[in-house]
This record gives C-alpha cells, sequence and structure tokens, in this order.
C-alpha cells in the first residue's frame, strides 16, 4: 500500500501504471487491531478501504497463485466464475508479510486463535463473548464453567501484550454484566518464554508493564513455553496443564507460502535476501520489504521487522523503482529508527521515543496520539478520534458480529485422557481419527467398561447422528490423536448424497450394533 | 425483549425471575437494518446487546429446541458441551416472529439474500462490494460483468423500498471510486407483485416513492413477481429472465418452526391464534405476540405485524401475567396505531403520522428523529446521532466485514440452458445432482458433442479435482436441477478421510477415462 502511494505521488502524467494484488480489499492499520477486542473504535476502522487510499492505483481484490519470474507474470485466484486471471508486470515488489503458522505445535492449528488479521480479532472477540454467556449458564459443571473463565495468551512480545491487556480489561469489565459469573473467577494468564516480557523493550519500561499487568488482574508466567494444545487446555514444555477454552498465540510466524515457492535468494528463516536498494540479490526488477524481507541495516545488523522499517522501505522501493525507469542512480536503506511504544490497555503504555523513556498516562497520551495521525486517510482519524471520546463516557460494547456460522469439516486435536464425547451427550458431530487412538469405554453404573480401541482412519460417533439418540458410550483419547469431524447436519446432508456414503456408514453401524465388528472397528459411540 | 423489561418494570422485589432465552445476545432494531448496507451507522449500533437492556433478566443465549407444555419445560441447544440444558416455567410467552422462507420457490433457498437480520445485512453487504470489485477486474466477460453490476430486489412493501433505497445510493455512490465502471452500466431493479409499491400506504405517498426511486436510477417493475433464481439470474412468472448476480427478497415470511410444532390452536396462514387478553387459546399460561401471532385488533380485524404493535402487545402481555401471578383480571388489546414510516434513502421518506401525510425531506427529518428516540439505551442512541452527522460530510464506508470464509458444503439450482461449469474452467467444486437433468457436452472447434445425460444421485467434476487439472467438458442443465457442491479443499479433506469415499470417487473417474460409463454415469466432468 505505502509502495503505490509513493509511486502515485512520484508518477508524471501516464508514466508508469501502478496494480496492487490484495486478498482483502482494505487495509488493516495494525497497531489498533487490539481494539477490536473491546470494541473501543469502530469495528471497520481499524481498517481502510484500498480504492480510498490509492485513487490512481488498479487494485485487484484476488489472491496470488503463482507468480513466474521468467514469463513476469502473476497468476490470480478464481473469482466469481473459475477462470485464471494473468498480469504481465515490469517491476515486482513483494510485500507478503509473514503468515502465522502453528504448524509443528501439537493442537494449535486447530484450537489456539491466530491475531493478525481484522478477521482474526473479530473471531476473537465474539469467541470471548461467547465464553462469558455460556459461563453464566453452565451452573452444573463447575469443571466446564472454569475452563470457559479462563484465558490464555502466548507470546510477551509487543502483540501478545497488547493483546492480553485489551482482553484482560474487556472480559473484566463486561463480566459484571453477568449476574452468575463471579469477578473472581476470571483468569487471564500471559505466557513468556523468556525471563522478561517485552524483550525488544528497556528492561525498566518492560518491568512496569509487567507490574501493571499484574495489578489489574494477569497471570503473567515467565519462563513458560506453549508446547500444545487441546480444546481444552493448553499444555506448557514443562507439563503444566492450564485447562482452558480461549487460548490466543501470537508467537510464531514464518515464510508467507508464496516467498516459500519462489526461486529467489533467501535467508535461513526464509526471508528474501535483498540488497541495500532494496532489491532482491540476483535480480534487478524485484523488490522485497517488510517482514518477508531481511534488509541490511545502516548499522550492518538487519532492518527489525516494525511497522516504521516497513514504511520507510516502501518509500524507498518506489523512489528506486522510479530512478531505474528513468535511468538514474537507486539510493540505498539508511533508517535508524526513531522509537517503540506499546499499549498495556485502559490509560497506560510504555515507550522509547527518540531515546527517552516514558510509561504510564503519558505514554498512552503519545501512544494514541502517534497512532492516530499515523492512521491513512483524515475520515478515519475522525471517526477514531470520536470513537475514543464517546469511549470516555460509554460502557464496552458486548454484540457478537454474526460471522457466517457453517463451520464444517474442522480439525481437532486431543491429548490422552481426554474425552472426546461422554455417554449421555447429545450427538452433534461425527468424527473421523486421522491420528493417535481413543478408546471406547461403556459406563455402567461404577463400573467402566473397555469396549474397542480406535485408530488411523476409523470413524465414531455416526450412530448417534443415523439415529437421533444420545451418546451410548464414552470416547476417551489413549494416544495423542488428531480428528477430523464433521457437524450433524452437513453429515447427513452428505450422507443422503454421496455415493456409497450412507450405505457404508449404515453397514458400520449395524455391525456395531451387532457387536461383530467391535474389536477392530471400535464398538460404538 | 420488551415483554421482560416490562417484567422488570412492573416487578416488586423477587416476585418472580424472567428468563429470555434469544439465540443472538442482541436485540436487532429492524427499522435501521437497511442502514448496514450503507455503514451510514456503526455496523453494531443497530443492535443492543440484551445483558445492558435487561439488567433483571436472566438471559440464555441458546436456540430452543423443544417445548413441552405439558411438562412446562424448554430443551434449549447445545454449547461447547454438547448436554442438553432444561428449563421450567410457569408463564411461556412466544414471540418467535416469522422466518424467511424461499421454499417452494425454485432456487430461491440456494441464491437469493434473505433480509430479516443482521448477518443477512452483513452478507449483504459484503456480496455488493465484492461483486463490484469483480466487476472492476472483469474486463473480458462483457455479459459476466454485467450480471455483476445489476442489483435487483423483490418485494415493493415497507422492507423492500428502504432495501433498495439503500442499497441503490450505496452502489452508485462506491462505483465511483472504481474507474473501469461505468455508472451507466448500474442497473438497480425493484420487482412487485402488485399495480403499486407500498401497499400498505395511501397511494399519494406510494406514487411519490416510486418517482423518487425512478429519480435515483431504480427500475420499477410492477406486477412482476419472482418466480425462480438461479446464481445467474432472476427468472419472473411471465418468463422475463434478468441476468444478475445479487438477488434479494423480502417476501416470502412463513411460521417459525418451533410455533409449527407446537399443538396449540392456529390460524390458516400458521400464526398462534390468541384471545383479546393475548393469551393462546385454550391455554391459561402461554402468551404470544409480534409476528407468531393472530391478535384481535379493537376494530374486529386482525393487528397488523408492525413493531409499534408488537411493543404494545408486549406492555400488556406483562401486565396481564402480573394481573395472573397477583389475582388480578386480565386487560384486553385495544391499540389502534399511530402511523406508518419508510425511508426512501438520502433525504427522503415517506409518513403517515397521526393521519398527516408527509414526504421528502420532513418525513426524512420526522423518521430519523422517532427512530432514534425509539431505539433502546442512550448510549446507542448517542453513537448513533453522532454517527449520521459524520455521515453528512463523510464518505460512505467500503471495508467488507471478513465474515469467516468457508463455505463447506453448498447447494445450487440451475435452469435449463444454464451452463454448471465451461471447458477450460478451473476445477474448484465437486457437485452431486439432487434432482433434474444435466448433458455433458465435448467442445471440440467449433462443434459441440453431448457425451452424457446425468440425473439424480450422479456425481460430476470430480476428475478436475483429483488430478488438479482444468475442465476437459462443459456441464450443461437440461432440466431444472439442484445440486449439492462442495469446495475442492473440503472434498479432498473427506476424499483422504472418509471410508469408501476416495476408492468410490476413483472407480468412477477411472471407468469415465475409459469410456465404459459414459452412457449412465455421464462421462466427465
Amino acid at each position: 500500500m505505502y509502495v503505490a502511494r509513493h509511486l502515485e505521488e512520484l508518477r508524471n502524467a501516464d508514466e508508469y501504471e501502478i496494480l496492487l494484488i490484495n486478498k482483502e480489499n482494505h487495509f488493516v492499520f495494525q497497531p489498533l487491531l487490539p481494539e477490536v477486542i473491546s470494541g473501543t473504535i469502530g469495528l471497520l476502522d481499524v481498517v481502510s478501504p484500498l480504492r480510498r487510499l490509492l485513487p490512481g492505483t488498479i487494485l485487484h481484490v484476488r489472491e496470488v497463485e503463482s507468480v513466474d519470474l521468467a514469463e513476469r507474470t502473476i497468476t490470480t485466484s478464481t473469482g466469481f466464475h473459475p477462470h485464471a486471471h494473468v498480469v504481465r508486470w515490469d517491476h515486482l515488489v513483494l510485500a507478503l508479510g509473514t503468515v502465522t503458522d502453528f504448524r509443528g505445535l501439537r493442537g494449535l492449528p486447530e484450537h489456539a486463535f491466530p491475531f493478525k488479521n481484522l478477521s482474526d480479532a473479530l473471531s476473537l472477540r465474539n469467541h470471548l463473548i461467547r465464553a462469558l454467556e455460556e459461563a453464566a449458564l453452565e451452573i452444573r459443571d463447575r469443571d466446564l464453567r472454569q475452563r470457559l473463565v479462563t484465558f490464555v495468551v502466548a507470546g510477551g512480545g509487543f502483540s501478545g501484550v497488547e493483546v492480553v491487556a485489551e482482553l484482560n480489561d474487556f472480559v473484566r469489565h463486561i463480566a459484571t454484566l453477568y449476574k452468575t459469573i463471579d469477578r473472581s473467577e476470571i483468569k487471564v494468564v500471559l505466557l513468556h518464554g523468556q525471563g522478561r516480557i517485552l524483550p525488544e523493550m528497556d528492561e525498566k519500561l518492560a518491568l512496569f508493564a509487567q507490574r501493571i499487568l499484574t495489578e489489574r488482574g494477569v497471570d503473567v508466567r515467565l519462563e513458560a513455553r506453549l508446547a500444545a494444545a487441546t480444546g481444552n487446555e493448553a499444555l506448557l514444555a514443562d507439563g503444566t496443564r492450564i485447562p482452558c477454552k480461549t487460548l490466543v498465540s501470537t508467537v510464531p510466524a514464518s515464510a508467507h507460502p508464496l516467498v516459500d515457492s519462489l526461486a529467489l535468494p533467501k535467508t535461513k528463516n526464509g526471508r528474501l535476501a535483498v540488497g541495500p536498494t532494496m532489491a532482491v540479490q540476483d535480480t534487478t526488477h524485484v523488490w522485497a520489504l517488510g517482514d518477508c524481507a531481511a534488509v541490511p541495516a545502516p548499522d550492518g545488523g538487519l532492518s527489525p521487522p516494525t511497522a516504521q522499517h516497513a514504511t520507510r522501505q516502501a518509500r524507498l522501493v518506489a523512489e528506486n523503482i522510479v530512478a531505474d525507469l528513468r535511468g538514474q542512480a537507486p539510493k540505498t536503506f539508511a533508517f535508524k529508527g526513531l522509537g517503540k511504544m506499546g499499549s498495556l490497555g485502559r490509560r497506560s503504555a510504555v515507550a522509547e521515543v527518540f531515546g527517552i523513556k516514558i510509561y504510564g498516562f503519558l505514554a498512552w497520551f503519545v501512544w494514541r496520539t502517534i497512532y492516530l495521525f499515523k492512521m491513512p486517510g483524515w475520515g478515519r482519524r475522525l471517526k477514531v478520534a470520536v470513537s475514543w471520546t464517546l469511549d470516555l463516557f460509554l460502557p464496552p460494547e458486548l454484540v457478537q458480529v454474526p460471522l457466517g456460522g457453517s463451520l464444517g469439516v474442522t480439525r481437532e486435536h486431543f491429548e490422552p485422557g481426554q474425552e472426546v464425547f461422554h455417554q449421555g451427550d447429545i450427538g452433534d458431530r461425527v468424527y473421523i481419527v486421522l491420528s493417535g487412538r481413543a478408546e471406547v469405554l461403556h459406563e455402567g453404573g461404577s463400573a467402566r467398561q473397555s469396549i474397542a480401541i480406535l485408530g488411523r482412519g476409523e470413524c465414531f460417533g455416526e450412530m448417534a447422528l443415523l439415529h437421533s439418540t444420545t451418546r451410548n458410550a464414552t470416547v476417551q483419547c489413549v494416544e495423542a490423536m488428531d480428528v477430523l469431524s464433521l457437524p450433524k447436519k452437513e453429515f447427513l446432508l452428505l450422507a443422503a448424497n454421496l455415493p456409497d456414503l450412507q450405505s457404508s456408514f449404515e453397514k458400520l453401524s449395524a455391525e456395531r450394533s451387532a457387536g461383530t465388528k467391535a474389536p477392530t472397528r471400535g464398538a460404538e459411540s
């Protein structure tokens, strides 16, 4: 967005065409994203429509499927009609950032909330409200209730600290509206792998931040590393288990798959190796910036992956492209950084600006003012300023944004000892074991009888769905297990129409009822 | 919500408990819903959190699964954990409204947008922006492009008129940001089955509304009844076909399924028959109001299904429940209505208030003022007033709200002559025929060769997915057809894991390649 903006400014008449491909039609102003959790600012004010920001740029709202470096083309994904779109380029700028990557962390892809874009923020917000609504209802099951009011955030960098601060303020504030929830039941935990949070900052400021968070009720756990997750708990590397229904992880970021797929020079951690002019090494027409690029800093190291550096890199890329088109010499990147800031929620922040360290209300005021003026577009700034003013005397929002609904086919992860469902529960999904093992148990009075072991490729849970009854056995994980699950509605739709599916399930179901397949297929569910 | 509010007001100390079950945690202020389309007011300001409105009521955010009238219990749907929740009641108030019901209208359930709740409004808004984004890109396919910029609204009552007015203002205004879209290409059509729109209103006002809409570019088609829809067009009863990618229908409303399921006296159109005290006939502890009830009006007819009547009915139900608990005599419903209002978009409306007919700017001002004061809650009123003020000089919002993403299993409807996909398209879904028939055509140079006919229960489109190639034949509908379709990602996930599915598709695919099953199974896809 910033490259296109500068290219628009530098352009003489129709000197060149600027084409921006982005999968969303808006630009996300990342620093204010955590405020979406509490709804302090209008949910859409944290993003700006690209068409308004870039009146002189052609915008393609599409995903990039592939880049052909030899032919100098880009193929984008399909839209309403499935035909391919191919665009030609003379100069290519790669500003793809990084992607949240939970792979390799057991259960995180299935059960942890990432926090990177607007839909992550909206999903988290909805989930928090839903968890409190459910906790308010859950009078009988004390255990489930405690999980519903426990919120865990992993990662004590800027992003994790800002998220946990907003989340903590929000849930503690709105909990007062729930008569059956005692505020003291609420647990908010911040996990951080190192000895102190905010490693990017001066120690004194980091300790201040730690103290403020603790005072506001956040349980800051240092040297605590998240190792795995299930739908019911967060598992730490030292074996600690924190029962919870909400886990946010801001930690892992890895190279964008498109960057991965390009035959261009990269550093060990998968970032594109660029020279001091921001051109990707060994190329003349390919440029890279931001988190997807390893940009040499003037002091010999690498530019840190922050917005202030990325926006300066964008300006240089635009200038160097224009220099190239005009036959002038390129410039080199020399920005050193102005400072660092992190919000701690209501009326507090920490900041290092031009070498001066400030904290508390003053830092918070500086933080708000700087970001307000850094937001692109005056209309947006006005709306945010108004929202911030109203927020001084209005209570926080409590409305869930309806986000579609159909979850479709989902993956879930279970750890040993965890129940998938309990005998007597209502049958709402069918499961297929992708890996790991589970035991089918029949609960008769005080005794539990093992009926079968389920392994890879086996299905369970279909009987309660086909016959609309409650679960007639308990299924418990015995060896870390990944399953694919399908909601009742979609299962019945598919079963009624997919070739052989219905008959294969009915056969299975009949065998299980008769007990003939119990040992291998798992008895029932 | 209004019954609970009045019950809170009337309650002495702990005289009784009030429990409200609602599937959302917010109350939707219907009259302002169309403003969500243009984003004039904050997307969440049109709804109010129930917990704030009803501090003295127990709120269960759940769907009602069943009502047991004999046992006086309600069973609600499952939450995070699939166990059932059962609640007891002494007095039951049914205020379920109606549901959008497109059944019986070919293709409408699959392809028409309803407009009843916040998620309908958000989905429509996102779809409008997406359609314009796609139209801006679609330079080659003129036909698809025209469909993308044609917007059809069916139903010329209050709801349809307000929706078409907002939609028309919004798309015509934001289209100016799309360089490749000529504003004259945009078509907005209002279909109405009778001789004039707004049949609820005085003729003079209705004709004024019709003139304003026409002046602003809406093609108002009278005596035009929507009969069917596909993903590509709206089909009228007289055989006219309007090519479009956006169809909103505000027409059909039918009884709530829960009302259907109750063994209580009903009128012919499925509304609950209540007596003058609002108690459902033949019962003493069951009450009904709003659109789900047939309430006798003082003049001998029935109360019209409008908000002003429903809110008065709510007050009476609350009073009569309290009277019953206190052993007093119930009162009867005697409200006659104050007037009617309908917005026509920017700075225009029509209204009949206390028998006086007004239109244009004055009516619009009255409309805004009345609804502002009818909104529940001062915070909300303030926010809406601020948004309306900012809207006077800020341009409309253009940001899509990210609404989940996974579409999962979807149903689609096709009419004869329509192509499901074309040879050479990218394979993105697999299809299962639920009813109707399609022809598989191979396009070789200028000739089209029919290869096979597909009918009920047959699958097509799997080959391009299994082998990641483009479609190697065209599939065209020959007899009105309903299909179930599954996106590539979910198909591959299921195919890789569901028993027998992969092998059955591979067998089918191999047979089709070899041509052995061509006549019955349909050649390819």
